[in-house]
Order: structure tokens, then sequence, then C-alpha cells
């Protein structure tokens, strides 16, 4: 039995709230179990610098991923958190993950970045800062529709990401912090609305693992990314 | 009149919720009006190095303030955020006005520090910050002395901050950010709960002031005060 | 009795020489008792990046404070002193001070640096810094007319400061290093010529302190400042 | 036809030369294709100092990539290359690959550290790395050996570690930098001698992929690591 | 006898082998004796930024100068070899060395980049920099020259270094490591085509040195010079 | 004629005042024409860490050069100053040449930290540093002494240093700023009491030089330093 009294395929209670914050042009709060991130989408009116100096069209949408320094059981100082390269690790994926959902074309000479700071983090951060990150999007993208900055919606399609792993011998959806820190093996998925793959990383935490373990998280991981984009739609409807 | 509406004297609507980090040893949410600040109490069964070294006795209190990237209206980068040296100044600050009420000898070998994490600023976030970081404080040393680390409270009497100003010909408590910008004087007060100073800090921002208006915004920072401390002796009940 | 020998209201011996730095538009070196201070003012021949960008009018008036390794009784490297967030906080509040007194407009497209390096600290060494970098500043500003880049002089009035405290029970003036360790209360002043104050920051370092102290401290402060004026007028004539 | 005349499931030609330098515990100097990496292993009599603080057993073998500033086609700045967040995040790759064969408690109080500095790139960088130190960290637990500071192998199996892609439709094995650059899907597989995974990287470039595709990637992945696990062997004779 | 069996006047062997580097406009690996040096040169097709801003006429050569952690018996940490003076100061004697025999104004808007990677050290790192950078130099003034960027060559003479020193009471050429921990003088000597000096580093590491010792150390220095200038033009023609 | 009007072979006018800063243990403020450095010397009842690591016997010297941001024509930022190669050079060739002249192990478990801090430089500033450091040295020396930590005079002989070089087509001594830019051929020498050579540095600026004029310049600067020593001998008296 799972720690949190949980099915292995089932989620945490998950909650997205929007207008968290007054100055973004998008925003969302949102909660997995005892995971709590703040996303705030900026924009800037102008491309990225290093697309302007090599004459690129179209517009750009970055990440960063960070905690406040007691997110955790244990203070971490602001400057390790600083210099912390799995934060980078983690920004790195944001961005590929909210880039691979949106026509930089159609966005226009805009630069969105996404910020993403773990208030609380008890397992899956960079799943969750996916997850509301892609709402805070949406509704900066709103906002640049709403002021005719743009005319057309770059955005694709939803994106959301999940965590899914082998703890105590079975194959569990969505690890929280007891669970991931004696997984065999620990994955994380970002999954599109069309339910495909748009990254798999997947790790052998204490030994090798056979390809059909790796074939069975992928159907669980779909299976909850489309609930967690269900959810998308209702706030952002 | 004031752009929100407020009398002179009269201060935003404040509240402050506890517990709002299951990790902390203490914490507290405080909104002023627009700006929100998170403070976390984190507890370390330590002397700080420099007092080992020295071979001094008694315990410590620290704190550190920071703003997310999109704090306010436009977004800091966090390399900027890192190096901001009026961050700094504040951190200081706020250290100094919790030490002020609490007895190193009887706190015993343990530092506390205390995290103001600005979520969103509107004015005024560092008097917040001071006024929630002491409710933090204090239910850290509760922990400390449930868990039977202490045996006796540290903490003398309350503290709290609130800011004070010319604004528009008038003498005004509590500015927000908008007034804050064209305040002709902005000065910001530490009051303990037997009414005295611990810090008062003034600046003629346009031209130098004289005695008198100090005298008086002393007076209105007093009162202020005293209502922020009620408040905490509400939540901390 | 001070450690000094000197009365209450009496201020360490006071001395400025000017010119000692052949490539600086303006210096000044400050001895208030075992204090000294150079001060050099930098004129730039533009307007800072910061307001260029923004397509400000005006020029700009900013300081540094930093010290030798060896300016205090315990050698410090030069890695922390240049983290410093104690230095930090001293440059801002001395260039607010020399920014209060100066007409940005009629500066015209200059920026104008002070930079108060502390060769030796003996107490009291960010007032000096104000009362010698004024010096420095006025300088600066001379050559500018004198080479006929801006036709008015910007200055408005002079600006000192002196600091003042609670020592062993006694309202004092200038504290020296000594009296500053042992200070129950520590205030800074910067005052103008006029007799107003620009600027106050007074902190209760062992205990909370009344208003009325604070009044008391801010006459006595105000009487030493114009005598720190005089002498600037004494140097600048 | 791929640009090198390569069918879909060939590897470029390899090649791994031992002893490179003379200092280091072992060394291998890879090259796949115009990859050149090399990679050393150090090996400190001591654990880490994180383990050696938290009272652990045992030892630890870490990583780190980095690149010389002309290794590929435009030269990076050493500034660029030090605080390059895509260096630290493989080198935490190559770190969890290469411990993920090795028993800590059998290493005993050792650290090796395995750096790979990759002299000229050509795609693959991150794969080589893990393959050639995988033959450095060998010779450098084989000293340890020999020297008898250790009388048993902890390291369980062979390593290695393959690209692979979706390239103009076609999935394809062991990608080079003109590949790379215009894959529409890039995985990267470590994979071990007996034939499991150790960790999977695959992420959707320009759009997102189907679960399939990446099944048959890792088949190709794993019949490739295994010819690099011979050719292991090979040199290791 | 010296460790390696050599004559007083005795280099060690020494090789340069070309195009090492598949990017670079022009490369080198220089091996003297244990010493193995990475040069690579890449041309920037601009001024440096501080030319332009100036706007003055001509190119520039610039050499920067680095070690692999392991380069050494100890190895070092990149943290300490980005912050190493030692490795700022041997850039700083390369890049004079080279641009000393380069007209600037011939070689036009153009920057050479020379970087010099010790992969293996083992005595006079800096020595050998110069020598095989010189090469990776004039390969890149050729492939300006055969490109059209330039139409004459800036290349005025050759220049090549070696180091000298009093070790064991004997004047030695070309010290070892083992050689140049003990030596009570250490010299290094650049030296032109046409038999002049550029730069001359003398050092008493034990004790001063009579001026005697540095002449006979100049007249060595000059004849083993002369020997890597023949080398050099070997391996360019 | 020189723009000094200076013959030849004729120094700068040297003072050299001790007892500069109260808190150093020895201290000297040197002026060579323009140039004005202060030197203290700060004595830690330790060895360094390093040593300590080591298991070493005796004691240290060490030197650091730096500027305040106004010692040269135009302002140089402190973050400039700071990162400044040239002045970790200069330290360690200052520290080099103190270290020449004192018997470690007489000096036992000492540290001594000499700081050169230029206030305004015209010219042979690490000269200027070396003579100034050497009094300053032998000042905190005396006070080990005087105090009892050490019973014999670690002190071999004095050291000063005196730049030379061609200029004009000339040989002259003691090159002033104005000089020192259009210097054909630069050099520094450090000389010993005994007029032997501590370290010699000679450059061509603009062109390769003949070991005839380093010879004819060495003999020059033996003479200058020697009344450098008689001036040390006369202020330290």
């Amino acid at each position: 039995m799972r720690p949190s009294m949980r099915k292995n395929n089932q989620m945490r209670p998950v909650s997205m709230e929007t207008g968290v914050n007054k100055w973004a042009e998008g925003s969302c709060m949102i909660k997995m179990g005892g995971t709590v991130v703040i996303c705030t989408a900026s924009v800037d009116l102008n491309q990225p610098v290093w697309k302007r100096m090599q004459h690129e069209t179209g517009g750009w949408v970055t990440a960063e991923y960070s905690m406040l320094p007691r997110a955790n059981g244990v203070r971490k100082t602001r400057d390790a958190i600083a210099r912390d390269h799995r934060s980078a690790e983690i920004s790195r994926m944001i961005g590929r993950a909210l880039r691979s959902v949106v026509d930089m074309e159609i966005l226009g000479k805009h630069t969105i970045t996404i910020d993403c700071d773990v208030i609380q983090a008890d397992g899956g951060t960079r799943c969750a800062s996916i997850t509301g990150g892609f709402v805070a999007l949406t509704l900066a993208v709103q906002h640049l529709l709403n002021t005719g900055r743009i005319t057309e919606n770059p955005i694709r399609e939803h994106v959301a990401a999940v965590s899914a792993g082998l703890w105590n011998g079975e194959l569990v959806l969505d690890l929280d912090y007891e669970e991931d820190c004696h997984a065999e093996m620990d994955a994380n998925f970002v999954v599109s609305e069309s339910g495909r793959f748009i990254e798999v990383q997947s790790t052998g935490e204490q030994h090798p693992f056979e390809k059909s373990k790796l074939l069975e998280l992928m159907d669980m991981a779909a299976t909850g990314a489309q609930k967690l984009i269900d959810l998308q739609n209702q706030v952002l409807a």
C-alpha cells in the first residue's frame, strides 16, 4: 500500500487557481498534494536578444524554475539555490515542454517568461510546473490576443506532465516525496493533448530497468496527463 | 484624496495567515493591501558559525528578504535580485528589528532564520516582512518550547512596522506603491509593543524636511503599529 | 566622562584637504578624529546608461563607499569587502544625501561619481564620507562651470552629516569607534545648510528608545552639522 | 540517405585509446566520428565531504563534462562554458550512468572523479563521454585493486550510451552534428551490459512523438550499445 | 646529472602536429617531453569591442591559457582553474609574445584568439604554449590570406619560447617538472627569429642571482629557441 | 629631453612616511613623483591555512596590490578592479620579492599580509609597492620582535625595485606614466641590498630588444635601487 493510501494509478488531489498575481499577464498557483508552485507568465514586447542579433523571425517562450529557501524539510541557502544545476536542468525542461506546443511565428516578436517558484515541495515539482505553467502561458497569450498585439492563437494544443515510477516493486503514478526517495525507477512524462509524448525522462535509480516497464509507465502517464488537461480546460474556461 | 480613498491615518486591510508551510517551524503569509509576503522561520539547532568561532554564548536570529521575479510591474531577473543591495539592506533591517525583542541567552544555542519572500509588491514590503516575520518567529519559538529545546520564552515583547510619509502635502500612513512613487518624504518605523521605537528611517525624497514633520509621523506610526500588534496577538492566540 | 575626554556635544577635531588627487575633477581628504576618508569626484560627460535608455533628461550623482583592508583593527579580505552589504547600504545613503541638494536638470547630461574610500576607520565613516564627499562634488561642479560644460551651479545648498547616540546613559555627539561599540542608541543625521533634515536613521541597539530621545539628538546634530558646513565653506573659499 | 552515407542503424567509426594521461589513475580518449573526448579518472583516497558529514559508508563516483572553447564551429568563451547549464545537466547524467553499475560499499572510502573534456564536438558528446568514461573508471578501479586499496571489484557490469533519433522521417542511430541539428526527435540511451536501460531521455524537437517510435529506437540503441561494450572489453583486455 | 639524463643545454624531444581540430582556423598540438598543449586559433571577422569603441584601426591577437583538471599530479577543481591568477598571468604573456611579431594594421579588422589548453603538464607549459600557439596563429593567418580576407602577411617573424634555470648549481635548458620544483633560479625567454628578445622573466627562487648568470641563460635560450623555430618552419612548410 | 626634465639615470623625488595607519602593525606611504601607494602590513598570529594543512613549518609573507577607482586618469569600476588580472600578477610579484629576503623558519608561525593600495598612479606602481612594502614589512617584524613573539630578525637583507626602459631611443630610469605609454622596451628590476637580482621582467613593447640593452638597464637599475635602499634605512632608523 502506498504511504498516501492511494491506488497505484491514482494521482494526488490537484487544484489550479488563476489570477494569483496582479502584475503578471498570466498566473496560476498549482497544488498537487503537498506540492505548491506559483507560476507567472511575463510578456516582453520584444524578441529575446539572441533572436534579434541573428535576425530571426518569431517569438520565444522560456522558463525559470526555482525554490524558496524553506520549500523543503531542510532550509537551503539562497546562494545554493542560485547555483543549483538541478534547477537549471528543470528550467530547460519546462521551457522545451511549453515551446513544443507554441507556434513561434504566430506568437510574433514577443518573449514570454514563465517563472515557476516552488513555495512548498513534496515531489513532482517539475511536472506541476509544466502543468501550471501552461495555464499561466495560455492566460498571457489571451492577454496578447485581447490587447490586439496578436490576432491568432499560437498555442496548438495543451501540454501537461506527470511523474511515474517503480516503487516497492509496483508501478505507481504521481510519486510524492516519500515515495520518490525510495523509488527503484523514476520517470517524468510530458504529454500533449493529442496523447503523444513531448519528453520522456526515465532513470533506473537502483538498477537498470526492462523496456517493458517503461511502456507500462507511458500508458499510465498518458491517462494521468489527460486528467490534468481536463482540469486545465476547466480553470481556463 | 488618497488614490485608495483611505483617510490619512488609515492603513490598508491587513491579514495574517499562519501554518502556510508544512516544513517550516513557523510560517505566516501577511497581506497588506496588494502586498503579499510569505514569512517562514527555520530553526537550526546550532549557533551561527561566527558565534561558535568566537566562543560566544546564546543564539541568533537573522533574516533574508527577497522578491519573486514578477512581484513587481516589471519582471526582474533572478541575477539582478540576487545582487540587489536594496534587498540586502532590508534583510539587515528585518534582522535588527526581530533581534531587538529577543533575549539571545534565553534562546540558547539555536539559530532562527526568517525568510521573507515577497510574492506581490505594492508598497510597504519591508514593514510587512517585519510584522509577519515576527509571527513566524514566535511560532518557531513556541516549537522550541513545545519540543523542550528551551524552557523559557526569549521573546520580550511584540514588534511591528509601518510606513508613513508626506504625500501631496499631507501626512499619510501606510503608503501603497502609487503613493510611494510620488512621496515627498518617506519613513519607516519599527515600533515595540511598549510603544517605543526600535528603528526610525526617514528620507526627504524631494527636499529636506522639518523636525516637526517627523514627530507627527512618529505619532501616526505608533498608533498604526499598535493595531498590527493587536492583530498579531489574534492570529497567535 | 567620554573616553576621548570630550564634552557630550563636542565633535572630534575635523580637517578637510582638497586637491589630494591629481586626476580627479574634485577631491577631498577628510579627517574626523581617527577616521580618514579620501573622497574623489569623477565626472563622466554622459548620463548614466539607465537614464539614457529611459530617455530621461538631466544628470546624476552617485556614490561608492569602501574600505581598505586594514582600515580597521582586524584586516578584512578584499573579497569580503566587495561582497559587504553594509558598504552597499552606506553607498546608497551617501548618494541619496548628495543628490538631495543637486538640481539634476541644471547639472545637464553629466554623471558625477563620488568615491569614498576609508583609509582609517574610527567611527562615523558614513558621516565623514557625506561631509567630505560634498566638498569633492562641489569642486567637480566648479570644474564643469570653469570648462563651460554647464553655465549655472546645480548645487542648491550644502549638506553635512554627523552621528549622535545614547552612550552610557548620556546623549553624545559624533561617536568614535569605542563609544559606538557600546552605544545604547545609534543615529546618523544628514542635515542641510538650511537646518532641515535630509535623512534620519536611528536604531535602538540594546532596547527600544523614547521619541523624546530622538528629538534631543536631532537638535544636537543640527548644531554639529552647521559647524561642518562652516568648515566646508572655508576649504571651498 | 544520411549525410555521412551511413545506413540507418550504422554507428560512426569508434576508437578508444587508454593511457593518454600520465598522471591520471585511469584515462581514455574516445573518438566517435568527429567527436573526440578525453576522459580521465582521478582517485581521491577519501569519501566526498557530504558523505563524511552524514556519517555514510562507502565511496562515490562523480563526473564533470566540459568543452574546450573551440570544440565547436563557433568559439565559446570560457566564462560561458563555466556557466553553461547544459554542461551541468550532462555532468549529472554521466555521473548517474556510471554510479548505476558501481557498488559503493565495495568501492570503500574512495571518490573517483571522471573528467570528460570534449576536444572536438560533432554530435553525441554525452554518449561518448559515458562510454569512454566507463573505460577510465574501470582503469582507476584496477589501480585501486592493484595497489591493494580494495580487494574486490565494485563494478557490476559495463555501461555504454548511444544516441538515436528521427531524422528526415527515418529512425537513425548515432546522430552526428549535422543530423542532430535537423532531427525531429532526439533521444539518448544509457544501456547496461545486460541489455537493460539505465536512462532514457527522449525529446520531440519539432512535434510530439508516438510511443511506438520510442520503442523502435530503444531496440536500435540496445544493439548499438552492445557493440560499444564489445569494444570496451577489447581495449580493457 | 639531470633526472632526465639530458645534457645541460639539451631540450626535451619536441613535436608539433597541425590540423588537430576540424573547426579551428588554425591548430597545433605541441609536445615537449611530457608537456602536451593543444593550441587553436579562432578568427573573429571583427575588431575586439574595445578597439571599435575607441575608433582604432587594425586587428588584434589575444590568448587564453588553461589546464584540464587532471593535467597535473593532483586534480584541480574547475572553479580553482577559472579563478587561477597564474593562468591569467600566463595568458597575458602569451598574448604579448604573439602580438610582438604581428603587424596589426596589416591584419586588418580581425581578432584572432589563441586558446592554449594544457592536456598534460610536465614543466615549461607557458613556453610550449607560445611556440605551439605561433604555429596555430600562422595557420589562421594563412586561412585569412587563402580566403582573400587579407592580401599581405602580417606576421613579421617567428617567435618561440624556452625556459632555463639554475638547478643543482648548473645552468640548464628546458626544465621539466621535477627540475622546476627544485630550481634555484627560474627564467622564461621569448625569442624572435632574428635572435633578439621579446620577453625575459627571471626569478631567484631561493636567493638573489648575479647578473652574469642571467647572461649565460640568455645565450643558452637563444640557441634553444632557434631549434624550435626550425621545427616550426618544418611543420608549416 | 625627458618630459619631466630629468636626466636619463635620474629617479623622481621619493619619500616614505611610516606610521600612516594606526591599526596596522606596520605601515608606509611611499611617493615616487606622482605615484602614491599606501602599504600596510597586517600580522596574523597563525600560519596560512595551506601551510597548516600540509603540516609545514614556518611562516609566510603575502601581498595584495590594488588601485582606488580614481587612481588613474579614467575612473575604473570596482568590479573591474576586483577582476583585474594585471593586479593579481603584480600581487604575486610583490609577494615573491618580499619573501625572497625573509627566512620563513625564523619568522615562525605568523602570516604577514602586505596591502599595497595605489592612491594615485603615475607609473612605476609595482616598484613603489615593493620598496614601500618592504618598509611596512620591516616595521611589522619589529613589532613581532618587540612583543616577544619572535626573538630573531627573519629579514636577511633589504629589497627595493625600480623600473627602467628604452624611451625615445634612450635608456632611462624610473619611467613616469607619460614615458611608460611610449616606451619601446619596459623593464622592472627587483634588487637586493647585496646588489644582486631577485626578479627581472623585461618586455619589448614595440619590437624585440638586444641582449646588450638589458645589460645596460640592469646596471642603471642596480644603482637606482641602492638609493632607494639608503632611503629605507633612513626612515627605518
